[in-house]
């Protein structure tokens, strides 16, 4: 078996031969992978059912949730999204060789500031089988090599449709099909984390206890986020059927999502106008809510609140509920508590929505909207490689562009910089 | 003596307040910074001279190099400069709550995408004292706070220079004074590696060892650069007087800079018009030099060259010389040999040159030009934070705008996910 180095290797050498793939390559060999995908239905479907007769022993013997063995199943609809996300890619701007920017430094000197890939890049996901699919996609038309590691509960669906996209991609002529690749185990990750001379970036898409043991252990760049602790702020300037539209559906669209709100933070001056009616509300969704010590002094049909719960993922249909004073103690419980990823303000008032949205330190800052609109497709980005809750590279919904750096091309004409020093010549302003 | 998680929190909290600081209450900072150093020049010169006492010592014990005391060196020139430095940042654009992108991504929806500083930024540099002025007065321009561990060498200046920009910013009502910090042994440095909560960028300027040790130790986020191994390649097609012109100035101009070149890489079809004419003008210009095999064969007054030379940095006037076959061998040993810093072909065809700075996997790829270039003053960027081989973030020579992030803004009016998700309202295209 190859080692991960060689692999490592490989991807190095297959990247620097994609720097030269041109658009019109790249989308025939995108197009070339959706067709043997859907050529290759049956073999996928079969390769999951293996996959998922696994993943029932697991489920049954309880080492398995049954919210992971649904992410596990690929059914004829999942598959024609898959595909079909293959192919939207094709439509989506080449993300490389673009002039960011240009500037004539010096008389017939000129300096380009042009995007390229980043080079060799390591995701390491969950379960769900389409993300192959996605990343390699991605990558493609990004022109970086990427090297794969999934869940194993997926390791024979994943198996296959490596292969497919592989022997799909021999079909282009000249088409450095190393640019993709899988590993398997967790020894495979732990190595190629040491490979920093080989790899430029790793985006682990996982649990937060798996993206700080990736940080922990590598020197190459992370980008990735950890929790998800989302907020609501509701302003003593907030309308009450906003509150419960954005409360409800940022708790209750997709609770296990990241972008799913955790604690709600509600001014004093409003309790008696809104506490009840939202408590009414969640509850009518079945929502469990947990409140802190002065609402449980008020309340019924509520559980209290304990330190651990401002700092909580719940993942699931639990929400907290806090009183605040301010706008000022809501930011300021926001950047304590807060993991910087989406964060929500709900006024009429411009100045504190303002206030709110310069201070609140996190990726994501709205004004009187569902927390859960963070999501590179609703932001128009046509792809997402995942949420960044970095400060660093890429934040935030992360498309095609967060795969991407810049060099810099300047064209001269025998310059040197001694000319500059001594006088002779001057750069522009 | 406060630790240094407590100047984490504090600096933290700054750069929170820092958030809100208006361009004109920078450049107010600014002003106020220069004007004081100004007014305590003699302090900074006696501190200097102290310093520069105890350096003597070491000089003389053989423990500091003579380039390292020349640099320790503060005089009235560059103390001119320093405060110049300061002053001139004042003209430069604010980088930070720029629009960097706006979309309707539904009606009544408007998502921007606004430019934000990083937050709080650890910076490790070498002796030279005036980096202290320099890197503090980028922080307040791009809303950052800063924690500075200067040279141990250059302690009395920088902690006589540090006294004097906080006594500047705290003239200026409700600045946020802490945004400047300054810690002082290896101990403080190892204690902020370990505080990824509070920081979110280290910026390591310093040896190759220093930055290893750095990105090893560390799950914050690393800016910098490690070797400056760069190449110039002379095609067949070059013209025989930018060949030694460029090469001189890339050698000569400033040896011991990281953008200074270390192998010069020679097309075996041009040896007989080139080669000597190269010797002759480099070793006019005292450059020690060392070649291949080959060369070592038919030259005189030659080192010949070991494996070791294609991957060091000489920092002197050394140069390496080597025959390649063309240009694809030329781009294979630079991504191979190379540490992806700036790399230069010297030629008249333009097909070449493409090829060139299309696979060349460096930060700078230039076309007939010295490798002297890479700089951010000559660049036009007003200021220069260092020079980045990473692959994310930033790369090349980073001026303010390496120092900022983004952040998404979404503006919505009560909107929720689940009306698009149930069809009743559209995305905009």
């Amino acid at each position: 078996m190859t080692s991960v180095y060689d692999i490592a290797k490989r991807a190095k050498n297959a990247s620097i031969k994609a720097l030269k793939l041109s658009s019109y390559v790249k989308n025939k060999a995108l197009l070339s992978v959706a067709d043997l995908l859907e050529k290759n239905k049956d073999k996928i479907l079969n390769a999951n059912k293996l996959d998922l007769e696994n993943a029932k022993e697991m489920l049954d013997a309880g080492s398995l949730s049954q919210s992971a063995f649904n992410r596990l199943k690929l059914d004829e609809n999942k598959l024609r999204d898959m595909i079909q996300g293959v192919k939207d890619t094709v439509n989506l701007e080449d993300p490389v060789n673009k002039i960011l920017w240009a500037k004539d430094i010096a008389e017939g000197m000129t300096l380009k500031k042009v995007s390229c890939p980043i080079g060799v890049i390591g995701v390491i996901f969950e379960a769900r089988p389409d993300v192959i699919s996605q990343i390699s996609t991605l990558a493609i038309k990004s022109s970086n090599a990427v090297i794969l590691k999934g869940g194993t509960e997926a390791i024979e669906t994943n198996k296959i449709i490596f292969s497919i996209i592989r022997e799909a991609l021999s079909s282009v002529e000249n088409f450095p099909v190393d640019m993709i690749n899988l590993i398997f185990s967790r020894e495979d990750v732990k190595a190629m984390l040491d490979l920093d001379n080989y790899i430029n970036l790793i985006i682990p898409r996982g649990s937060n206890a798996l993206v700080k043991y990736i940080k922990s252990n590598t020197k190459i760049p992370v980008l990735g986020h950890a929790d998800g602790i989302c907020h609501i702020y509701i302003d003593e300037y907030a309308d009450i059927q906003k509150v419960l539209n954005i409360c409800v559906d940022s708790k209750c669209q997709y609770p296990s999502a990241c972008n799913s709100v955790e604690t709600i933070l509600i001014n004093k001056n409003i309790i008696d106008d809104t506490y009840q009616l939202l408590l009414d509300k969640l509850s009518q969704n079945d929502v469990i809510v947990k409140v802190d010590k002065f609402l449980y002094s008020i309340s019924s049909n509520v559980q209290e609140a304990q330190a651990e719960d401002w700092k909580t993922e719940y993942g699931e249909k639990l929400v907290s509920i806090k009183v605040v004073n301010s706008v000022d103690d809501a930011i300021e419980h926001i950047n304590t508590f807060g993991s910087g990823h989406t964060d929500c303000i709900i006024t009429e008032n411009q100045e504190n929505a303002e206030k709110f949205m310069t201070y609140v330190d996190s990726a994501g800052v709205y004004m009187n909207a569902s927390t859960r609109f963070a999501d590179g497709f609703r932001y128009g980005f046509g792809a997402e490689v995942g949420i960044s809750t970095n400060k660093t590279h890429a934040r935030g919904p992360v498309g095609l562009e967060g795969l991407t750096i810049y060099k810099y091309k300047l064209y001269g004409n025998g310059d040197i910089v001694d000319d500059f020093s001594t006088g002779k010549r001057h750069f522009n302003k």
